[in-house]
């Protein structure tokens, strides 16, 4: 029997026998996430990786390789201040709200926060939950209508979003064309990486 | 006899009567023009909004907006320092880079500047020429090649582009709608407002 072909979308899974993967590069989003947040912060600023994990998962490849490459770009770029990691767990809703007031009661530099996945919301309603609500500036992933609130509340200063609509339709195409036109598909397909500020995101989804 | 239909693209033109404009909102995309040269200047910078005329002719509505717009966002954020606007020939090459060079050199505050059309790259042309090439940095509109090149040699810090071939596929597609299906269009169409550095170009034009 032959193996069913699937396409990746979004994520990369290495190791897999995948037809084709179509998704932002992960390592280059991150090294832009990287860009936007140095232009927020100062040498004498510090920064913090809030992550989101369920009970006994690892991170996603996704969100290391993004973590990768926002540390590179802060490396490359001049940035000497400390970087802070912080870990959330998505069923612990009140120890989290404790411990971010503990950790940004205790670190008054960090100004600024960055989620690798799409719950920058989560800590949004988090944040404002703290007496740091005011001064704190966080920046995320994916144009979800509850990151779009704190996007237009000025607490997310900028959302990196990577056209989901358009990454599933050429999904499925690509399957099309495997299984009907036989055609051959190219195996990695990065998509455009969006910069979605308070200011544009009006228009994002406009006749894409 | 019946007039013909047609369809804006790119710049709205007010008083016409054209069947659908599709394009950006000028004014909001000088808007996000101003927060992106906000970000890159202190209270102490000068700001300067280079022009670029044919001889004769006045300005388009859509450079208007644009500038408008920005002129907008750095009265709304505090910016105090001084705008300053100078005009270029597009048929005096020399003439404008003598006029650039005396001008950076007597203001060495303006670290920063703007082109509300394609043109950046030409005024990127003089920079390079004059000694203030190291230290200046631009804002332009429009993913053309020649954009592109200072967009990835770090001279333009952001190109504003609007996803002119996705514009383009619209009007005739609502000449059709309007020709043949006899459905009703929708007059003004904001396209998105895309932000483009040089960490993101490389996937711009993927899969759209």
């Amino acid at each position: 029997m032959a193996s069913i072909p699937y396409v990746l979308i979004d994520s990369f899974i290495e190791g897999t026998r995948c037809l084709a993967y179509y998704g932002t590069h992960s390592f280059r989003s991150g090294y832009i996430a990287g860009r936007l947040i140095r232009g927020q912060v100062s040498n004498d600023d510090e920064i913090a990786i809030f992550h989101f994990m369920k009970s006994g998962n690892s991170h996603s490849q996704q969100v290391n390789r993004r973590e990768e490459g926002f540390r590179k770009f802060l490396l490359d770029n001049g940035f000497n201040g400390t970087i802070h990691s912080l870990t959330m767990h998505t069923d612990k809703r009140d120890d989290n709200i404790d411990r971010l007031a503990k950790f940004l009661d205790g670190h008054n530099r960090v100004k600024a926060g960055v989620v690798f996945n799409s719950r920058a919301h989560v800590l949004g309603d988090y944040i404002m939950q703290t007496s740091a609500s005011s001064k704190f500036r966080l920046l995320g992933y994916d144009v979800i209508d509850a990151n779009v609130r704190y996007l237009k509340s000025g607490l997310i200063t900028h959302l990196i979003s990577q056209r989901p609509e358009v990454q599933g339709y050429h999904c499925v195409k690509a399957l099309f064309r495997h299984l009907v036109l036989k055609e051959s598909i190219e195996p990695v397909n990065y998509m455009p990486i969006d910069i979605i500020i308070k200011e544009n995101i009006e228009y994002y989804n406009n006749y894409i």
